[in-house]
């Protein structure tokens, strides 16, 4: 892995590295960790990488990894820049041959996302984006249970992801986290929206295997002065005829990071709650509700091969990282190996899901300005 | 008291005359318990009437009753009749000077209610709505915090009420409370947004003391042939700019009746469940969140003077009911008296209350079915 | 009904005649409130009571009322005093012919209660003890389930009852609760043990319908000065050889009423919270753990006969103690009509209960203060 | 770092590994993975560790890594063997030069215990015993919060670690763990008590830094033909006057691994649960309790020291294994640096705290088959 981003005194770089190292199928090999070369090289210093393979820009990195025997070589590079600087080294890495993991959203606009869909699908190079939300295990019960019929239809979604820590103007401050998330040249045209609405929305489709097909939003900035939205609302309506209700916001004072879905079939819903992510509520219509829990039972195998420890030994955010990058190392080594990856493998989100976020963000941000009700998206 | 409905069969009569019941200051003494008279007599027997005073009507329950000596008849009536019976008890018990206790929502339409409040105000009668939620000590907390600035200035309200009980076609079977739930002949023009959300709308506005400016609204009937909404979502805009989500869903397969509130200001959060009605949640922006319970600590005396046991036994939705019927009791003792009550008790919703209600079931029906996007409320 | 004791300033006798009432199945038509006959007749105006109704002490309550005209008088008596006056008014009212209510712990001392089992055995009438926990539906359901063999043969139990309020040495202030709870004089051999102690055996004894047969207790007075215990842990060995732990503190910082129960059998386990009382946890050996709620699904007979509303409406501590009064009045009623009760209302705790009650607090006072390990109870 | 144990189908050997691995910090380079040379053969394959530093013995791995270069050279051992395997390879790493992190508990009796504390001391090597729930940010704010003050001196301690896992004869089936855990040739003189008594143990010790003084077991086998104890409960003493309860139970059926302290002290009391680990519930005596979060506000160094991620996005059980890793790895770093690590690291388990839990073992087995009530430990 070579790691575009992520220097001294970033957040999500580190989180990478860590979910990238968890089950030793991964090793940092190289990285371009700064703009600044100096910063770059005091980073790979702290990161134990040897002096020639911390690079000054992607572009030296790509280009001169790109020279080295195959099997000293980076096998992927790890995107973990601010939005308007994942499509440059994406669209180089995959133009050279590098397999691409992406932090997300995908990229600054629209134009940059269709073009690294056709970029990926061109050069049939594996492509995995950081929603990693998807990676918890009962998450992936949640999916199963839906597609397997275990609620009936699907007849609405609730997703929420409050957070509070925008409820101040952090960006006036030096939190290098709230300047370029709140600055819409470098985060694109959503703010709260962008970073984590996108999350919501992955989430409701990937489990519910339902797209939202008409919305409505409200988006707005409390804050006098902030340019990007910090709260936002949304009424949803989905391609089978369901209802929902998304909602993301960074002002809602004293939230930690309170992403959390429901969804109500005919038969049954489901509850599940990031910051308790090792339970999945089962409500039955006519029965005591269920609390499955992270290992214990008769799970769906989409679940049990995400799970490394036994049950009660709380699995968190790290390890569902990490199950993205774990999937995406598996399908990497299989097609160096020449082989086919198991099946319950493959899971973990795409470019294309990279597409439906970008997409989402331009709904929702064309729906707010709008005196029109319903948006089709 | 004398209670118009409520008989055999019923639920929420039942409620009512227990929550009238608890604290020993109000006692039932006639009812016109069904339309039918036979009916009635039986559960006047049941509940231990004398024979004279049950009554086969409320037209001659008011009439009996007035000429009875002033220590003997009823000093109010209580009405728990379905929504289409609520305007014509309640217009003639005030014309013949009996204060009133009415279920929600006030009436079957607008005409109804505002004809309602101008009786109450010709009359100066005493008349209290059950939006029984607003009796919870902890409810009352919320609102003082509120008012008190603790939170700061309101920006986000998220209220929601889903159900799950409605999932199926309920109205089918011999469900008394389905048939006419789902019945916009007895009902009125909502259905969920009608029985629930019209409270989820009265804890939203009682807790924030702010009116709801601007609304957006998607109703609906997941149920083929249901006639009322049985589902819906709407975004909010208060009138200080806050922005918000309510819903109020009875097909949320699975959920009992999960009423719960949070309100985010600039300094604070809070969040409040129904079905752990003794617990409010603070969360502020960079200390530990609280845990405020009923009778903990020192708490508003809006709080402290709804609460009957001590801390860590459980009150419950009888209790929150009882508060109301209290202080409504302490208002018509103190009118008798010629005394003047206490400012803690004077603390029930009203019958304006329910013209915001009925304003609200309005705006959102009419909300659902345009394409423009906001409704003014 | 006509109380002794719970006059102005006493906590329990309220909570007596809220739970009597709730259901208008009981009338407070008479009392002896308080040993100072014109606090007494203070608190029997508070009450609405006739004058000639309210009594200077229970003798004198007790032998008027025997002269007065069946229909008139009270059925039964209830005892709310401290523990050292429960005795007297009990045998008086037996022996008088009256059905009797008394507050937990059944005496003084064991002696006293030996008697009162012989003097109830000789008169044939009914005595209801307020152990009021096991009112909950949520116990009786869990009751059930042992006795059916859901969760198999009973093997470990965990009873504990911590509360705070006793954290400093508040019998020195004007508490009256403090004062007499924690006086040997007129609280008997122990203090949270007598005081919240028992019922936390009552509870372990009722829902596995096993005996406590050898215990080991260690109890502990942590405020200087303080005469009983405020904090005891005790092993427990039951007769079906199923081990355990009991604990009752008074001087858990911070803790409310925090009574809860779990049971484990050799195929399920349970969990009940007093303080969450319409939840019932259900632990299975190999699939998802269950939550049973008040109302929701099916559940056993003796759960819902004494539900009052639908899931979701949190029923409470009044509401569990009322079921304990309402099962008392149907069962004096039946008595009264030569008519036979429905066994689901046959369930009080009774007298035998609270010899048992005697048992546990000689036992455990004797075990603290002895070298042997195991004391045979 | 090089691996004793831990080979293909054993537990406890790849949570070392992904702990070791989550910081970047330690690199596993060799290891005898089994007492079979071949599984340990393919086991190093597994970790695609090159064929000749995968040996077929500790003995030869010690033996064979003490000869080559000191960069090359594994710089400690991990030990991740039934407890019967702990002392030998711990004893000749020790011997050799290497330090050594160490599963839990210390050894397979006290002689080795004893024996093991002498080696440290005399070599002054590092040695690190992975009572990993220690490792807990929200634990360690729990030690600083006693340690300071913040709750008063301690009176009371409750601490249980239930598990369901043993309630049927597992050991008779193919389970690994079952069947070394219960075998006293392997396990020792304690079964639920040793494996996971001495985590509770250790955890409460940790947590006041008081000594249990005295104490009274009663330890059980509730499944026929089990040799050692799969249940037990315990009344605690400590040296400053703090009573107490310790439970360890491998039969509580359908628990997971629900290890919970409760700590009261004279002015607030802490309860932390180890299957919601980022949370520490703070109870006050007359405010609302607080709700302290990893992460959250303005904690102890000890405890954001330790926190790899933002408030709400949850760290679990390998994050906290993790941090008894990394601590090590400082303290070995700059031991090798000749540098003085920064005391916040400087805090692991250490053999001191292993002979802690040797002794605590022996007291249990001892007092449980006493007929005196006080055992002094």
């Amino acid at each position: 892995m070579g790691m575009v981003g992520g220097g001294r005194g970033a957040f999500i770089g580190g989180v990478h590295r860590m979910a990238a190292a968890i089950d030793g199928q991964i090793e940092l090999v190289c990285g371009a960790f700064s703009s600044s070369a100096e910063k770059s090289k005091l980073s790979g210093k702290d990161l134990y990488l040897p002096e020639e393979r911390v690079y000054g820009s992607y572009e030296e990195m790509i280009m001169k990894e790109k020279e080295l025997p195959e099997d000293v070589r980076m096998d992927f590079i790890s995107i973990v820049t601010p939005n308007h600087m994942h499509y440059g080294p994406a669209k180089m890495a995959l133009e050279n041959g590098f397999h691409v993991v992406c932090d997300k959203p995908l990229s600054f606009d629209m134009d940059e996302a269709i073009d690294l869909v056709k970029i990926v699908n061109d050069t049939g190079l594996i492509f995995a984006l950081t929603h990693n939300y998807t990676g918890y295990p009962m998450v992936k019960q949640a999916k199963m249970m839906v597609s397997n019929g275990d609620i009936g239809k699907v007849r609405r979604v609730v997703v929420e992801y409050p957070q509070g820590w925008l409820s101040t103007k952090l960006e006036d401050s030096d939190s290098k986290q709230a300047s370029w998330r709140t600055d819409p040249k470098r985060s694109g045209a959503a703010g709260a929206m962008g970073d984590i609405g996108t999350h919501a929305e992955n989430l409701a489709e990937y489990i519910t295997d339902l797209k939202i097909e008409y919305l409505c939003a409200d988006l707005h900035a409390h804050i006098e002065g902030r340019q990007l939205d910090d709260d936002g609302s949304v009424l949803l309506r989905f391609e089978n005829g369901a209802r929902g209700v998304l909602y993301a916001s960074q002002i809602s004072a004293g939230e930690e990071n309170a992403l959390a879905i429901r969804v109500y079939g005919t038969k049954a819903g489901l509850e599940w709650h990031q910051m308790e992510p090792n339970t999945l509520v089962v409500k039955h219509l006519d029965k005591p509700m269920e609390v499955m829990r992270t290992g214990v039972g008769d799970l769906y195998e989409a679940a049990t091969a995400h799970t490394r420890i036994p049950a009660g030994h709380p699995e968190g955010y790290l390890e569902a990282f990490g199950n993205i990058y774990r999937n995406f190392a598996k399908c990497v080594q299989a097609r160096l190996a020449g082989e086919e990856v198991d099946a319950v493998y493959k899971d973990f989100p795409t470019v294309e899901d990279g597409l439906r976020g970008m997409q989402f963000i331009e709904a929702v941000v064309a729906s707010s300005s709008s005196d029109e009700k319903w948006y089709k998206m």
